[in-house]
C-alpha cells in the first residue's frame, strides 16, 4: 500500500477540491491509501457526501487544528502554526506513516516547513522545485522553478543530479538527457556560473546534452532542463502569461459576431482537443526535490482533476522511493566533482 | 526627409525581403528616404523588378562588397569584413547621412559593429536590446533581451532610463511605468542585484512601478519591463517556444479528420484574427539602445511584412531622435544616483 498524506485544507479551494480528488484517486489506484489532514469534524462531514463503501477503509482522517493561509509568511507558518494541516501532513512523512505528502498551500510555507521537518538530503544545500512541462514530443522537466536565487555551479549540479534521478526513476528513461538553460548570443554564451556548471556537468556521469535555449524547453530537446530558480520562475510565468494571452485572443475572435459564436460551438471539440495537449492541469504537481521525503506542491487554484494529478505524481514518486534514490546518487556525484567544485566556488 | 540605411543583404532571406519591404515602406511613408546597402549590381537588378516610378528618387544604392554571414563570429565580422553591407549601413549613420539603420543580420555582429562604429552614449557601459511584446491591453516593452549578462544595479538602472525615454518619445506616453522583473516567492524576493536596483529606481525620477513577475509581461502591467539580458532572452525564447507549441497543437487538432479539416476552412477568419493580435511580425524590430545612433535589429527570418515593421520602427525612432534624448536623460539620472550606485556597486 502506498500511503499519501493530503493537506486537506490547503489551496484556494480547500476541501471542495482535496476531498473529491482524493476519493477519485482512491478509485483510480487500488494500492493507494490516503491520510486526509485537517479539522476532523469538517472533513468527516465532507466525506459523508461521497460513497466510500467500496474503498475498503483505504483512508483515514488525521486531525489538525490550524490552517496555513495562502498569504501567510513562511516564517509565521513555520513558527506559529505548529498544528496546521500542512505541518501535520508533512509530519506524517517524517514519521514514516506516509510515503509522500501533497499540498496546494502556499509554496514558501510548504518549502520552509518541509525543510524544517524533513531536512535536506546529505550533500544538498537547498531543495529545488521541479515540474513537468508540455513539449512537441510529450513532456519535459525543469528545475529550479523558484526556490533558489543566485544558485552557484555546485547548486546547479545538484539540481541536475536530482532531476536526472527523479526522471529516470519515475519515467522509465534510463539515462535522461540534461540540458543547461542558457542564452544564444554568440560571444556572450552565458554568465560565469553557467560556464562553470557546464564544466561540472561534462565531468559528471549524467547524460549531459549541453546548453539549451528558452525555446528548447517546449521543443522537448532534453528530458531535464536545469536552471537557477530566478530564470526558471520567470520563464515559467512568462510562458503561462503568453498562453493565457493566446487563449483570451482565441476566445475573443470566436465571440466577435453571431456566426463566429455558432462556429465556436462546432469547433469546440477541436479546440478542446488542442487544449488537452497542453492542458496545465495535466502538468499539475511540482516536486520539492532534495528533501528526505516526497513532497508534492499543487497549484493553489487547482481544480479536482488537477489535484488528482498531483496525488498521482505523489504516488509515483513514493513508489519509486525518489528521495532515497536521489540521496544515493548525490553522494556519488558530489564526491566525484569535489575537486572541480572547489575550483569553481572559489572564484 | 527621414533617411534610413538598410543592410540589404542581411538576414536569412536577404534581398528577397529587404528590397520589397523597403519599396513598400517608401510607399507607406512619404517622408522616408532609403539607402539600400550591398552589392550594387545585384541590388540594381532586383530593384528593376519593381515599379519605382512614383517614388521620386527617394532611395539610393550604396555599394558594399562583403556580407556578414548569419554564423560569422562578431569578432570576425568586425575585424575582417570592413566593407560588409552591415558595416557600411552603420557607417552611414555615423556620418549623419542616415538617421537610422536596419539589419536582419546576426545580432552579435550587429551589436559589435554598432558599438565600434557609433560608440555608446556617455554614461552607458553597454547597449541593451529592447523589443515590443503583445499584451492583453496592446503592447509593452522589455529590455535587455540578450546583449548583457550579469548586469549590475547600475546597468539595470541604465536600461530603465533608456527604455523609459524611448517609450515616452516614440509612443506619446508621458511617464511610462517601469517594472523590474522578479520572482514571486515570498521570502526570496529576488537576488541582491534586484534589491539594489529597486533602491536606485525608487530614488530615480522614473515612474517606477515596482517588481513585476513573468506573467505581468503579457498582462501589460507596466509600459517597460527591465531585466538582465540572461533572463530577458530566456523569457522571450520560452514565450516564443510555447506559442509555437500552441499553434502546432491547434493546427493538429484541426487536421485530425475530414470534418475538422472542413471546419478549419470555415474557422480560418477567426483563427487569423486571433493570430493578428499576437502576430510576431507586428512586433519585429528590436532597438539597440544606448548607442550614438539608431540601430534596429530585425529577426533573421523576417518576411516582407515583418521587415516593413522594422523599417517603420527605425523611422519612428529616427524622427524622435531617440539617441539624443536618451543621452540627455542618462546624464541627468546617473548624476543623481551616483551616491546610490557607489554604495550598490561596492558590495
Amino acid at each position: 500500500m502506498i500511503k499519501v498524506s493530503i493537506d486537506a485544507l490547503g489551496g484556494d479551494n480547500g476541501l471542495n477540491v482535496t476531498i473529491p480528488a482524493g476519493i477519485d484517486a482512491l478509485h483510480s489506484f487500488a494500492d493507494l491509501f490516503i491520510y486526509f489532514v485537517g479539522d476532523k469534524d469538517i472533513i468527516t462531514k465532507k466525506l459523508a457526501k461521497y460513497n466510500t463503501a467500496k474503498l475498503n477503509n483505504r483512508f483515514e482522517i488525521i486531525h489538525a487544528s490550524e490552517v496555513v493561509a495562502m498569504d501567510d509568511k513562511p516564517s509565521i507558518a513555520l513558527r506559529r502554526k505548529k498544528d496546521s494541516s500542512m505541518r501535520v501532513a508533512i509530519n506524517l512523512v517524517k514519521e514514516n506513516a506516509a510515503a509522500a505528502c501533497v499540498s496546494a498551500g502556499n509554496t514558501g510555507a510548504l518549502m520552509a516547513i518541509s525543510r524544517f521537518v524533513l531536512k535536506t538530503i546529505r550533500g544538498i544545500d537547498r531543495p529545488a522545485i521541479m515540474a513537468k512541462l508540455p513539449t512537441h514530443k510529450g513532456h519535459t522537466h525543469m528545475l529550479d522553478l523558484g526556490a533558489n536565487v543566485d544558485s552557484n555551479a555546485k547548486d546547479l549540479l545538484e539540481f541536475a543530479v536530482m532531476g536526472s534521478v527523479a526522471v529516470s526513476e519515475t519515467e522509465d528513461i534510463n539515462k535522461p538527457t540534461v540540458g543547461l538553460l542558457n542564452i544564444g548570443e554568440e560571444e556572450v554564451k552565458g554568465n560565469e556560473t553557467i560556464k562553470q556548471t557546464a564544466e561540472l556537468l561534462k565531468h559528471s556521469s549524467l547524460n549531459y546534452y549541453g546548453f539549451v535555449e528558452g525555446d528548447d524547453i517546449y521543443k522537448g530537446t532534453v528530458d531535464v532542463v536545469v536552471c537557477d530558480g530566478f530564470e526558471g520562475n520567470i520563464a515559467l510565468k512568462a510562458s503561462e502569461g503568453v498562453v493565457r494571452l493566446m487563449s483570451a485572443s482565441i476566445k475573443e475572435s470566436f465571440t466577435k459576431n453571431m456566426f463566429r459564436k455558432l462556429l465556436a460551438v462546432i469547433a469546440l471539440p477541436a479546440l478542446k482537443d488542442f487544449k488537452s495537449k497542453i492542458d496545465p492541469g495535466q502538468y499539475n504537481g511540482a516536486s520539492l526535490l532534495g528533501l528526505k521525503g516526497v513532497v508534492i506542491k499543487s497549484h493553489g487554484g487547482a481544480g479536482i482533476k488537477e489535484f488528482w494529478h498531483a496525488i498521482a505524481e505523489a504516488r509515483i514518486e513514493a513508489k519509486a522511493q525518489i528521495a532515497d534514490k536521489i540521496a544515493g546518487k548525490v553522494e556519488q556525484e558530489l564526491q566525484k566533482s569535489i575537486h572541480l567544485t572547489n575550483g569553481a566556488n572559489n572564484e
